[in-house]
């Protein structure tokens, strides 16, 4: 298998880590970049903004391949301070598709988000389905796919966005609703959902993004956008049901938040066809190491 | 005819002094919201930043109606300076309708653009045409006006984008194509086109883009999207013969510029079927005016 010269942006966050992993596994020459050290052992890693040419181009020169994971990854993050998530994920996007293109790489791979398609007009959801998002984060998250599909435009790099699920696994940040569970659930205080509980979600395995970057490096013909996102559609309620049992706690019910994605249904049909991608891990198993980690 | 309190962001700018006075001219109270003083009479007017929340709730308290035209118009600087163009497009443009929203605002129109639907699929482009756009401003402005459709959705506030076409009129900026060739020919000097010529764009009178402000402002049901571009087509090399006839200067040709919208045709059906909205300013009225306002 041919192999690259890869930089992936955003390596210290949640999925950049197991991005990382998975193309060293295959044998690449991967070089994490990100504000913030890792926190596991990385052989080559440059600190830094990469939305400041001069850094970005530092990191990326030399590079063949470039995952593109940086940003503002928390939607609650985005809610808050929407002028950072245009910064880092709109205009930052730019900025690492203008430096790609200047530095001779081939291939760009950029994650974006199932939220970019907003309220569903129909389901289930393909890559053809109009693009709606209805917050900072996606709205911002979409921006910056917009540059990417322009890079693409140019002929001159293989760029594609991949529209991830609601992604899960060890190492998750605080404030996504399964840390959320399983915290309050080892502290052994109710679980809380806001709204009715009957939004749902396809939550898709970190090991399983991280396997769809490692199949878009390595093959070629790519269409512009992939959703890669797990077939089980999962309501809170059953999720919040789930972790109690385990945990013999409560479940309480608050008022909605806001900047939720509304639920949608969404295919890998494509990914599925085009890239073999099939996810690997069950939300049963996923879910399941998640709980035993916890009660150990 | 019922008469509103309008506060006008951007008021000072190319189209906010046009939609300005044709408010005034209905009857309406207006009120300009701009960071730099108007060059024209106005009787309230308040100098600010509307990306700033205080700022801009202070502008907005008591107004009924917002119509938003300020943010970054020239496609040049937005592509010269991107994070500004998200800044004030994207967040900004957030602000606004959240401040809207608070401050119990019934109707707010934002000033689109035509080019946020980037390469035409098919022609004529109509509302439902997808939204591809390629370059930092019309990527900002298509963000802007996904928070204005997400405003709409909270169902308190009557909220519609305006995609205007290629704005034209006294006082245009002088990066316009229609500027920089009269600017050119009143001095004597050839024409400049970059690319080919064979670009065409549907020039749009600020006269008749300032009536569709003030149409959408006194009637209600709107749809959430309007085109607001006039019908007729013109190639920028028949826009040099007409200006270059007139002044006897001659025409060269330079490589195409970076951030150039493609050629599309734009339908305006829906305005004029929904709102009444015909463009009354032929594209030879508009220009020969701005020709003998060079000539004398």
């Amino acid at each position: 298998m041919e192999t690259h010269r890869v930089i992936v942006t955003g390596s210290s966050g949640f999925l950049g880590r197991d991005v990382v992993r998975e193309l060293i596994r295959q044998g690449h020459e991967v070089t994490g970049f990100d504000l913030v050290k890792p926190n596991f052992e990385i052989a080559s890693f440059k600190k830094g903004d990469f939305t400041e040419k001069n850094v970005a181009m530092d990191a990326i020169r030399g590079a063949s391949v470039v995952c593109h994971l940086g940003g503002v990854g928390d939607v609650y993050l985005a809610e808050s301070d929407p002028a950072l998530a245009f910064k880092a994920n709109a205009y930052g996007t730019k900025v690492v598709c203008d430096v790609s293109l200047e530095s001779g790489v081939s291939k760009l791979v950029y994650a974006s988000t199932w939220e970019v398609y907003g309220m569903p007009e129909r389901n289930p959801v393909d890559e053809s389905h109009p693009c709606n998002p209805e917050s900072p984060y996606s709205i911002s998250k979409l921006a910056g796919e917009l540059f990417v599909r322009r890079l693409r435009a140019s002929q001159s790099i293989d760029a594609t966005a991949l529209r991830l699920g609601t992604a899960y696994g060890e190492g998750m940040r605080d404030t996504a609703v399964i840390s959320r569970f399983l915290e309050r659930a080892r502290k052994g205080q109710p679980l809380v959902i806001h709204g009715s509980g009957t939004q749902f979600r396809q939550f898709t395995h970190a090991q399983d993004i991280a396997g769809a970057f490692s199949t878009v490096i390595t093959s070629t013909g790519h269409a512009p956008v992939y959703n890669i996102v797990a077939d089980t559609s999962v309501p809170i309620v059953e999720l919040a049901r789930l972790i109690s049992a385990h945990f013999e706690v409560g479940v309480e019910f608050k008022e909605a938040r806001s900047g939720e994605p509304p639920s949608a249904t969404i295919t890998s049909r494509l990914a599925r066809q085009e890239l073999g991608w099939v996810p690997n891990v069950s939300f049963e198993a996923g879910i399941r190491e998640l709980i035993e980690d916890r009660l150990n």
